[in-house]
């Protein structure tokens, strides 16, 4: 009988690919006999493809198995130390640009400081393009193409058309920043992606986490706050790619006016710009725009630790309003998971007692909903991490995008 | 070469068949040359599957096909009269029962003004069998069970275990209402399911509009406020199936007190009964609740249409209120649709101009990110008739539930 249609043997033959490397990055080193075992492939397929991503590099032969099933084999793991991606970021006040390859090591990175927001899209996408290329020079011993670039933005993206639709924050409008890069990468040869920054970032925890098929919501604050919406482990982009735009919630009527020109916003309360504003006076070391953040965000650390009053007051305030805005979100989206990730992070120990308990009478379903709450440990580098990881998904799809070694000297994109 | 298992023939056949049906129901009456063109299965498996559907009485011969394409051929399409499911709700003043067939025609319907939230939950269940039974009756020439019960409640539902935990406007917590309606029924044949009133009401929305792959948002006025999320088609019901509680978001800090013990939730602003209460003073009819509600409307749109001051004001108020709470869901889901639905379909035509205003200037995203705003006209019925749509969804998904006629007399459930 006619089941309508099947799926010729190349198109197998690369399915079967992706599910054996998925496997190894998911599961960790293990045996042919054991892939074989939890994929319910037969051993002399896994073997044929075993060899197939060892010629290209993808996976290496390792140690012998301890602990496993059966009689201990020789073990297979994720190898592509020589297949990589980078993952980049435009942010209030810095470009950014990082690489990571196959087996999730970052192997270089550079952060440049800048006043973005008060420089032509053009002269910010420049810098980004330099931060690209030197970053390019100092991964270690590459001579080859990435497998894709990453852009993260922190504001609106439509998916379909690569174009940056609106960064408050940036004062950008309309900007086709993929066609804008491309040019400036004299048109490579690797896909370059957009997204907002906290998508990237939710897909960095999600990943750090190996959750697979859960509610995870990411909250990221920096000077706007970004939400990132994963439903049944897949990234909710909504109809035109805008979801998760959580900073421009309306949750104080009577508020202070937004970047975005409406009144009482989320960010207008826990964005990092109006906590510095709360912890210190004008001409307080932490409000420099040429320091590092994470250098004044440990300064600001240092000081709660310390106990000063000032510090802690506007801590406790971001952490109450952190408390509504997570209310409105688990009400709404019953997440497994809230991460709260940016400066969030960094300010942990101290937000995290206040949130919780807040965050509890906040949610109209009983115990939040189930909901547990943690804060990220990848400080401002989730969504470059999660870019590179994004761009990186295409091999894991579809392992025979990359050549295999002896045959070809650079991966065909 | 082995793919890593394959579909045995009776499942390839059910899955065919399902097809099939579903594809009738979607595309509407046609040949089976024409449904096998669009499927992609051969004309002799189509033959076949009909023949098996027809045996089920689940499809039909109908007229010759018009404006079809190649030769007119007998047109195939669902039938399923005689094969039907009961949705039910209970509310604040009422319960609530209708028998829907697989054409999705509404075959019998009861509703049953009750002061249900001065009632027992054991005496309100008690009621909602006599409905349900007192339909079993009414439903023409049916002596057959029906494919199953649904049962819509005004609160959160634990998806697993089938409890109602919460339902604040009635004063519940915790109620296993699908054991409960299964002893009522004398532990029935076919399944009993449980869900929120919004999210069925939502799958009603969806069906209605042939919807596919969308991204959805309802929202449903009555006493209390319910959302209903759909992502890329498909309910977001979140990790214990708590999403979409829309009704309690904190929308003013400073607000009246809601059931729910909080402040300022979007239902103190939006509900039934604080419009009826801005609408009309205490001892006017349209409070009176042995009246129905949708007469009592049809006495607030009267007014409204006689240009009466205190009814458009507070209509008005509702809709800058309803623009609020849709601009923060906007904001975080960014739907294609937005369907308002319960009192505020009845109030359509004087709420959508301030809400299509409103919402504009609250949405971050430029065009209110590309969603559109409409209005439901299923009324009070949408949970009713989309609980009795998901429990047909067995049919769809397995047509073989359903006996060959000759075989049994009755379905097997």
């Amino acid at each position: 009988m006619d089941v309508g249609g099947t799926a010729d043997h190349g198109t197998t033959r690369r399915h079967n690919l992706s599910v054996v490397l998925s496997h190894l990055r998911r599961e960790g080193p293990r045996s042919r006999a054991r892939v074989a075992e939890e994929t319910g492939l037969n051993k002399a397929t896994v073997s044929s493809l075993v060899a197939d991503l060892i010629s290209r590099g993808l996976a290496i032969e390792g140690r012998t198995e301890r602990g496993g099933i059966g009689r201990p084999g020789q073990v297979i793991e994720v190898d592509g130390g020589q297949v990589w991606a980078i993952g980049t970021e435009i942010k209030v006040g810095h470009v950014s640009a990082l690489a990571v390859d196959l087996r999730g090591q970052v192997v270089a990175e550079q952060n440049v400081l800048l006043d973005t927001h008060r420089l032509t899209p053009a002269e910010v996408l420049s810098a980004l393009k330099d931060a690209v290329q030197r970053t390019f020079e100092t991964v270690p011993g590459f001579d080859e193409e990435p497998m894709g670039l990453a852009v993260a933005v922190p504001g609106l993206v439509e998916s379909a058309s690569g174009v940056l639709t609106s960064a408050p924050n940036l004062g950008w409008r309309s900007v086709p920043v993929i066609d804008e890069m491309r040019r400036l990468l004299d048109e490579p040869p690797y896909p370059v992606i957009l997204e907002n920054e906290a998508n990237f970032a939710a897909v960095a925890e999600l990943n750090a986490r190996e959750l697979v098929g859960a509610d995870v919501l990411l909250v990221t604050g920096a000077t706007g706050v970004g939400g990132g919406v994963v439903a049944d482990g897949h990234l909710l982009r909504g109809g035109r790619g805008f979801a998760g735009e959580v900073g421009h919630m309306q949750v104080d009527p009577d508020g202070h006016q937004c970047a975005c020109g409406r009144r009482g916003c989320w960010e207008t309360l826990v964005g990092l710009h109006v906590f510095l504003a709360a912890a210190a006076d004008p001409d307080d070391y932490v409000h420099d725009p040429a320091v590092d953040v994470q250098l004044r965000l440990s300064e600001i650390a240092r000081r709660a630790e310390a106990g000063d009053g000032r510090t802690l007051d506007a801590i406790a305030r971001v952490g109450s309003w952190l408390a509504v805005g997570a209310g409105i979100l688990i009400d709404i989206l019953n997440p497994d998971l809230l991460v709260f990730g940016g400066y969030y992070g960094t300010l942990a120990p101290w937000l995290v007692d206040s949130i919780q308990a807040n965050v509890e009478a906040e949610v109209f379903a009983p115990d939040t909903g189930g909901c547990k709450i943690e804060f990220s440990t990848l400080g401002f580098s989730a969504s470059l991490i999660g870019g590179a990881q994004s761009a990186l998904d295409i091999v894991f799809q579809d392992p025979s995008v990359v050549p295999v070694r002896a045959e070809l000297g650079r991966p065909v994109a």
